[in-house]
């Protein structure tokens, strides 16, 4: 069977409500600037009746994947919860306006759609209010089997492995792919989701994940120690595929015997680091679904990090299918 | 046979002599301020002459990895051609007086020994002019194979790959090793060296080498590419100990199936990078000849780059083996 989707990506659904604020408004309303603070419901109304413009798009790690693979022109879906609210409507329709397929269906109960409130002041820094809602209520009655089994791989949000309503419903697409013969990426997201689940994430590795994300402090702390060799020995020993990000000094691949050690895109000026990560892995695994070389694919991964890290925004903002046929690598 | 030293280095027998001097002293003698020239005799000797007070060292690359060598409490010896005149003198003495074994015999003929004339500005610059002289005039009646195969290793510096008479006694000192079953270790010494003789480099490392000292303009050089990975993987390909230099990323140890991916050490001050690969490989080829894990060698390597890069001048200030021993390492 031909898969119809190159990537199926599971996250949190959110969606971003972009302001251009004044350092006034942050003091008066104690956020801490360039942070990421969690909210409730109540602060995140608060905030967003306080605001008089704002941009609605939609965004999430994985989401923001998603975005950047139908940027390099392959084909992906998504899999997350919304509410059926009018940030709801505005993560689906901003989802499907750019080719992705997305049919979680709205949940008509529960918490609203999640937001992160983004503060951008005049000195250009972001300041993120994040109201996770409907999206950590995600459960298995929203994992799509079938489309997970139309998928060449499964990519998993490690932000996602949190309550065990959650945990089961990332089990249960894991077990989907499994099924079907799916690859299944999973990135560890955060370093504080490591700290928080590390004996679990070690185990999920070795049993059930295919391709593994970690920059270099999430594989730090997965395999506690503070010697980067370390660490890679240990993830190599796994036999899994790593991808593993550097920051400026590029990013490493490896998967048993093949080792490949890709350099940062030169001469990039880095104007915000937000969603290098999540661009990276649309590279790498747009290059995997494809068939590319594994060094290809970590130079693809390079490519769509150092476009995005260019510019203010978790997603690119030139078609990266352009750039990638420029630098020769599709 | 135990052997008698860890380490014999090969290579080009040079005195530095190292004057303060002010801009209008590099004006008056047209010197590029912050280079390196290569002079002629003529040229040396007017410089001596003009400077009043000049300090008078053992220098030149291999000799000063194999001080690197003493200072981690590794036994070394070095062979290089000095003429018997004073500044002959000053090599051997100043060489015996750190504890390696030096007795290549005085050339009574031929060119005065080999000095580089290092001129330091009062803004710390180094502005070098290097006269070659006897050193270059190495031929196969200098090299001692009993010392060789006396030796775990033998470390062979790139620079001398020059002449006929240079080639010839490289292949005689290899050859002695071969037979003896000493490690036989090679430095590219410079992207240029590698740039005049690639396929040379290439051949010789293929059939008579064992480990390979390469940093990373040296690596793309030899395989004629801009891209590390493919550098990175023809290296692989050879089977070969490539230890390869990437100055504030660190270093890549590669042979065979073990890969090892050094970190630089953090926090270190640069403040004159002269000597960083020489005291690489001194750190690197102490942990090799003492059979410590590659890894724990490359650590060695980057620990010892690390002393000499934070103050002015290629050799280590401090007792490495103090360092290393701070450091856990040996």
């Amino acid at each position: 069977m031909t898969a119809r989707f190159d990537v199926a990506g599971l996250g949190n659904a959110i969606v971003d409500v972009i302001a251009r604020v004044d350092d006034a408004f942050l003091l008066r309303h104690q956020i801490a600037k360039g942070g990421m603070t969690l909210i409730d419901a109540h602060r995140a109304k608060m905030l967003e009746d306080a605001l008089s413009e704002t941009t609605i798009t939609p965004g999430g790690s994985a989401a923001n994947t998603i975005a950047g693979i139908a940027s390099l022109g392959a084909s992906g879906a998504f899999i997350g919860r919304v509410h059926d609210d009018w940030l709801g409507e505005g993560f689906a329709g901003g989802t499907k306006s750019i080719g992705v397929h997305f049919d979680t269906p709205f949940a008509k109960e529960g918490a609203p759609t999640a937001r992160s409130v983004i503060l951008v002041t005049p000195d250009g820094q972001r300041s993120m209010n994040t109201y996770l809602g409907a999206s950590v209520e995600l459960d298995e009655g929203d994992i799509d089997e079938a489309l997970i089994a139309a998928s060449k791989i499964l990519y998993i949000e490690g932000y996602l492995w949190d309550s065990d309503s959650l945990k089961g419903a990332v089990r249960k697409a894991i077990a989907a792919a499994r099924k079907a013969g799916t690859l299944v990426a999973f990135t560890c997201s955060d370093s504080f989701c490591v700290g928080r689940f590390r004996a679990e994430f070690v185990e999920l590795i070795e049993t059930e994940i295919d391709i593994v994300f970690a920059n270099e402090s999430e594989l730090l702390a997965l395999y506690e120690t503070e010697i980067f060799d370390e660490a890679f020995q240990q993830a190599r020993a796994t036999g899994k595929l790593f991808a593993i990000t550097r920051s400026e000094k590029g990013a490493v691949v490896v998967q048993g015997q093949a080792v490949h050690l890709i350099d940062a895109t030169p001469g990039v000026t880095v104007v915000d680091t937000t969603g290098a990560g999540d661009q990276f892995a649309a590279g790498f695994l747009t290059g995997v679904a494809r068939g590319l070389p594994l060094g290809v694919s970590g130079r693809l991964g390079v490519l769509a990090a150092g476009e995005v890290i260019s510019h203010i925004g978790p997603r690119p903002q030139v078609l990266l299918k352009d750039l990638a046929a420029e630098a020769g690598l599709i």
